[in-house]
């Protein structure tokens, strides 16, 4: 952390001369822009709020990338346009409900699971409790649960939350994550998760074959939270059976009461629906052209896409109104950069970065996904299938800064493990500092956008943002609404990415590149593999 | 904390003779009934899970008290019975709905008011954001409401929890509680709360005049968590319109929505119904009859009676089964006490201790309730209510031990400003320090069923619990179900409570007793009242 002051005094002040001095006046232009007449939280709101929840191909993220488009096209940004590519099957439902109605009638809380078919009007049936988690469990369940709600998790005891669930970093928390993490690869990685998708197919197959009606997992969260995500979204995947994910506290009624009487009665209904219409989804693109076409281009990007169950605020309407936001500060301002900035809003991330590894196959490397492979199995598999080879887009690729951490303030930046990058990156950052985006860490984060183009060598990066409650209580659920971001931080953010794209598009110099890989990343020689995992 | 060790050994080893011989042997007997063939969970399950939330003078309620008088009957408990006590209207509710339709479809989390109409079918009518809280907010709303759902409460912003929702008691916790409360009475607490009273039924005439179809609060949780508290339960009372308790980011969504855009228009349902076939709540008691008719009772309590939104299960099914359980253990082991042990379950404890009150009033003292007074506000005014003069029964009750803190586990007692009870209730607990339950302190408690016996001079005592998660996000909520419960905790409280009661039962001697009122207490000479409190 104390680095990045040290950049601020002599890197900018002493090293930089003019360069600095054009990014000190446009830095002040872009405070007072971000700052005094935002629009990021009225951005978010008619996201959010208007539009609501995005699933990838859903008729809500079409209302969204049109509203996308017509705004980001409002704010005078050229080549506005949507980059389709091939995801799977639509999938939309808009009502659901769960009653217990024996032993007594009560309201339950519920969710439909993505990609799990409707109900067809009320199913009315009683529960079995069957906790189903590996293929040796099922032997167990055949011929008990024709006409039955199969009940497959274990109900387990209420969490008991030890710690707070809003934080902000403190330096401490910063200055740990500034360590280079050892590569590591994990070849079985793959094979169980491959494991885990024909699992998850052969348990469907197993309930339709012996008569189940549907099937009910329990919400990971306490206190009522729901989440619903599923991954059969391939078009000849999706499951014979509805699923439901059912609040913890009720789906453990059930569970004690089949235990200690007779099995409570449910009622479940979903209207979901699957339209295959088309099978695409699309990532909407948008730039300030630059005025040296050799210079190439840097972009920022957040997923555009969410789960169902809340209005996928943190999860990534914050990201996609912050760099919505920076668009319009820059345009607002006017900027004539060297470098193309480039915006990007990508979708199918929820299923496995699947926009946004489109992008790079399209436009940056040669090195494609099989047809057909779900994406979080493509996840694991694409990092390391070889030959790589750059297409000609590649160097164009300057720097790409990606937000997917929740709406807390930026508080630094990841350099993803390449520390040749951290002086440069420090001192774009360095006239941002007093905001509260001061560090710049070696350290190296997963599980978005930024990742596969790490993974192919390119400058990609998250920024360092306070949690909030983001992990304990909002990502992926029913309260992942607008009131639970922070709107100064989300202002804050919006200035700090602004001017982050500036200096990376006017710098006189690029962040260095790693070399491209040739081969998969090192494995451990001693490991064997688990045979229960 | 220290001072109940020192009772162990000198009080109860050096001092008592046969008497501590009897306890400790009676002790353990009670310790090995309730920790290795506990029934308070299963208990606890057949109330919250079978039954549910058991508002006072609802259906639900009525069946509670069938399954209580049945279980307390076949533990061959004797003089089991009703005693029924002045109330108010039934209200009973299974279903409701809230949906938002424009500007688009999706579904709320929302819950009737208790002892509010219902709907008479589904409303659908735009809302309008009025916060009114008092008198003078009315005037600026006048003619704006017709036909409009009105949104009553402040939207603000979602909360940023800093503590732990889970939390035990450390013995700093615990030793703080150790001191005397100085005795505070603030009389325009009555006034006030009579304000209060007469404003909320001021609102709902002025929004009936006005032509508006219902109300909405926003909830005080954020995370979708619903209460549902409501208090117009007396004949001559009821509100004219519907009032719904909206979630937070349901409510504040609609608030955004309509400060940016044309009024969200929603949809509520609620099937709610008063019931006037009797206005009597009841009490239900039971008894292990004394040996000696001239010794006296002691007795435990706890309210029976719960809000409407979860199951009634930390407030105060917990405390039930935990008496019901203390029951168990002492009629399972046969015990033949010196004094009469009586178990009462109250209700209308969560109107203002009603069923306490009126337990006390039928029993122990001359000072009655003006009759249509509300709870809350009877409340306020019965502690200052003089003169006072004891009934016959009054010198028959020796001790009373009331729980009514969540599920957490016994960590002691509070001698509730009564220093003079130390002593003995460390003696009576002292063999059960080892299970955790070891401090006396002086510390006063309000707010549930031994606030009266206290108010008139009477030995009424509550335990120091373990908070969990009961303040943080259970007390009153949707989540106020059983899994939120500690079968460890459970069972250690019916084992220090039953063990409780016999000791006090075959003590020698009796806890000091303050001297009855005569007159109120104390007020601050130098107290000015706020205009605008």
């Amino acid at each position: 952390m104390r680095r990045s002051h040290l950049f601020l005094l002599s890197g900018a002040a002493l090293v930089l001369g003019t360069g600095a001095h054009a990014q000190s006046a446009d830095s002040a232009r872009i405070i007072d822009e971000g700052m005094n007449r935002s629009q990021v939280m009225l951005t978010a709101s008619q996201l959010m709020d208007g539009i609501g929840s995005r699933l990838t191909n859903s008729r809500n993220l079409d209302r969204a990338e049109e509203w996308a488009l017509a705004k980001l096209r409002s704010y005078g940004l050229a080549n506005v346009r949507r980059e389709p590519f091939e995801f799977g099957r639509g999938w939309n439902m808009t009502s659901s409900k769960a009653r217990m109605v024996e032993p007594r009638v009560i309201e339950m809380t519920a969710i439909p699971v993505a990609w799990t078919p409707g109900t067809a009007g009320t199913l009315r049936a009683p529960i079995v409790v069957a906790p189903i988690s590996k293929v040796e469990h099922l032997a167990a369940w055949r011929g008990k649960l024709s006409g039955k709600i199969v009940l497959l998790t274990m109900p387990g005891v209420s969490d008991e939350p030890k710690e707070a669930a809003f934080k902000r970093l403190s330096d401490k928390d910063i200055g740990d994550e500034d360590n280079y993490n050892l590569p590591t690869y994990d070849p079985e990685t793959l094979d169980r998760r491959l494991k885990r998708f024909q699992f998850a197919k052969q348990v469907d197959a197993f309930l339709k074959a012996e008569g189940a009606l549907a099937w009910v997992r329990k919400s990971y969260r306490d206190g009522k939270l729901l989440h619903g995500e599923g991954y059969s979204y391939l078009p000849n995947h999706s499951p014979a059976l509805p699923g439901f994910e059912l609040a913890a506290e009720d789906y453990r009624r059930l569970a004690r009461l089949a235990k200690t009487g007779p099995a409570p009665v449910i009622e479940l209904m979903s209207d979901a629906q699957f339209d295959d219409s088309d099978h695409l989804a699309n990532n909407i693109i948008a730039e300030i052209p630059g005025t040296d076409p050799r210079a190439g281009y840097v972009m920022a990007g957040a997923h555009f896409d969410s789960w169902i169950a809340g209005d996928g605020a943190a999860d990534n309407g914050a990201g996609s109104a912050v760099v919505i936001e920076a668009a319009r500060i820059l345009r607002t301002l006017g900027v004539r950069p060297k470098r193309t900035i480039r915006f990007a809003l990508w979708e199918g991330e929820e299923q496995g970065l699947l926009g946004s590894r489109a992008y790079i196959e399209q436009h940056l490397v040669n090195r494609a996904t099989p047809p057909g492979m779900d994406g979080i199995t493509a996840y694991f598999s694409w990092l390391n299938r070889f030959p790589l080879s750059k297409k000609p887009g590649y160097d164009q690729l300057k720097a790409y800064f990606n937000m997917d951490n929740g709406s807390g303030k930026f508080r630094g930046i990841y350099a993803e493990g390449n520390a040749a990058a951290v002086p440069l990156l420090s001192e774009w950052m360095a006239p941002f500092n007093s905001l509260g985006a001061q560090a710049v860490v070696a350290g190296k984060t997963g599980g978005t956008d930024h990742v596969f183009m790490q993974a192919v060598g390119l400058q990609g990066y998250q920024f360092i943002q306070d949690p909030l409650d983001y992990e304990s209580r909002v990502h992926h659920s029913s309260i992942d609404t607008l009131d639970h971001l922070r709107a100064d931080d989300m202002r804050q953010a919006a200035v700090v990415m602004a001017g982050m794209l500036l200096a990376a598009a006017n710098s006189d110099r690029e962040i260095p590149r790693p070399p491209l890989p040739t081969q998969p990343l090192p494995t451990d020689p001693f490991a064997y593999v688990d045979p229960d995992e």
